[in-house]
């Protein structure tokens, strides 16, 4: 009765990603791209730019692991075949005549297939960064737990360092202040996954990827299809922000009415003072640039 | 009659650009950060900043493509004949006792022959990038064409994140949103030079320095005599785009009415429709920013 | 009478970090951390994000010269000992009850002997960086006194660039423009330190280490006694301006001038005279940023 069970999830992490998931993976970035304002102004009358940017979405977790092992950032670039697909589909999406790309993109299901093969790219990503991170690093496993991240989460920051050269700042972009929910999966399953590698986690490799994998794609086919904003992590979080950090609002509103009255010892009390309403007036800024 | 023609372009291409060129180079940088609004008052606050400024404007192409290859950014430091010609200049023109240097390179025809001079630098760092990264990845040609773009033009990007830590944000700061002309005229001698160092193009290297130096300095010199801003590129560029990309206007308006109405998937429609008329409310910031 | 000395400045110069030392820098760095507006609420609401800030603030200075050394980045997360010191210290100095700890910390004398140790980290981490630079670029003297440099004061350019990435930017957070007064004393040992390993300074190393150390304390002790903001450098900088860069105001006043009205060969004198007004209007800026 085991068998099949460890046939099929053998067979499933054996899948290559090559042509297929990466394709839905490359039009997922593209389209979050695209669907960002101005950007098709921007592909047009610039579109080298908009080829750089959407490299960035494509390959940014790769980008982002490479920086934080101090390898090239350019070596995604000698993977040509993956540079060629993902430059043909970015080519398709932008300046396919008539619109016909985002036009069926705009079709429910083909969003939920595109969007769930995605998440499978994200297990293999994770892993590699995992593998790659053990490299160097024989059991540095905090180090394999940040590029496991990083490489299956961390395009986010990438693009957003991007928003920040290019000058329109996007006050959401920073995935530190309040992670965003896959963000937020992708760690979960960097630290599953490095536990399994250094033999904590009694599981098989492929076991774990199948059973990962089935976990992303249903949470992220029921997020779109509910369009909720990923209320499904809060009570587990609750529950360890509780157990870890105790009993959490009085204990939040004591420490920061004392943040505010503090007297500092380095003179930055004037400023803390100054800035103590800072958050609702930078509210007021973004909204001014928003609207 | 072909030999004169090969001594010559050989004899040109084995030119040392140690003393006088590179002089030319950093003269022409230096100068640029003194015309920048309160680089002279900085100068005379903290010395040590204009100072790491002026090394910054001076050596940032070499600095980006260490960055790019995962070299110790601070390799240029080693070169210490280098650093010690490129302080003398940036201290004899900023601290030169009644600004004689200044008003000396305010004259035409010194400008003229140090710009001139800074564009032969150009050529020989688009060389010296494209071998440096074909030492690296072997048949990485979009890395070299990378690589030696970054070498040849990517001190503009350095030091706009310079000006961005430095908190005086430049929007027009940015290369990709909006490429200057000597950045695509750099971009196109990097992609000749790789493929001339691939063989896919038939001449000989001495032969395309050469030749690219000449256009170079004609284009440089003609646009600082005529004060036009580089529209040499501009019907080419026309072209190129046109036969890339199809008919542009109604194209664009078309996608870009879809881009505003189109429903996203992932939630970020709000802010898309909310950001529609980010540009004006950006462009009006940043007038203000700078009235 | 010279052996007792000799023993002294030996023992001095083998003690050990580890403990005490490093505890007293990750204290008084999440303190500071701590002190800043909403940090507090930042701990509460994502206890990650603030986490990883706390790290870049004890870290800072081997992050950066790492990024300056081309190595990964993420090689402190590899020390497990001293992440789980300081991740405990981070969890007691925010989510202690009742806020034990910031109370305790608000007593000056404790003040003054977290301050005064972490300053005699800051002699190790000076040398450490010198002797790894050194092991890079054999007499690259210019690199051992920036990278001693950035281990010992480099901190603040990373905790600036978080600052920049997590949207809430700071203008004074920048180091270049103004340096604060630790990292002008930190640029002087580093200075020292490299001419003692390239011989260039007739001093012992541990001699060298323990008078550095016991001029960084009594400073450090005094300017935090005495609510001063570091005059103590002034009028020795004073004497190295007017030495190097002559009679500085009428010399200023000039130049400055000129820089008003110069004509800019690249276009930049528009944008120049525009924005010649900048610095008040950035300056009411950052005023509206923070009321």
């Amino acid at each position: 009765m085991e068998y099949p069970w460890d046939d099929l999830t053998l067979a499933f992490s054996r899948t290559s990603m090559f042509p297929f998931f990466d394709i839905a993976h490359y039009l997922v970035s593209v389209m979050a791209l695209k669907q960002r304002p101005g950007a098709v102004a921007a592909a047009w009358s610039n579109p080298l730019s908009s080829w750089l940017s959407a490299m960035l979405h494509c390959f940014g977790g790769g980008i982002l692991s490479c920086i934080l092992l101090a390898e090239p950032p350019l070596k995604f670039l000698t993977n040509h075949t993956n540079i060629l697909l993902a430059s043909s589909i970015w080519y398709i999406v932008f300046f396919c005549p008539r619109d016909l790309v985002s036009q069926g993109y705009s079709y429910q299901p083909i969003q939920l297939l595109a969007a769930g093969m995605k998440e499978v790219t994200r297990t293999w990503k994770i892993v590699g960064g995992v593998a790659h991170a053990n490299g160097y690093y024989r059991n540095g496993w905090i180090v394999m737990i940040a590029v496991g991240w990083a490489r299956g989460a961390g395009g986010a920051i990438i693009t957003a360092c991007e928003q920040l050269l290019k000058g329109d700042w996007k006050p959401e972009g920073d995935e530190w202040l309040k992670m965003s929910f896959p963000c937020k999966v992708t760690l979960l399953g960097s630290i599953m996954f490095t536990f399994q590698h250094t033999r904590h986690l009694a599981i098989s490799k492929h076991d774990l990827m199948f059973l990962y994998t089935i976990f992303l794609v249903t949470i992220k086919v029921t997020m779109m299809m509910t369009k909720d904003a990923a209320v499904t992590l809060t009570p587990f979080e609750d529950t360890l922000t509780r157990m870890l950090f105790g009993r959490q609002q009085q204990q939040f509103s004591l420490s920061e009415k004392k943040a505010e009255v503090k007297p500092s010892s380095n003179g930055s009390a004037s400023s803390a003072s100054k800035r103590g309403t800072e958050p609702p007036s930078s509210a007021k800024r973004h909204a001014k640039k928003e609207d």
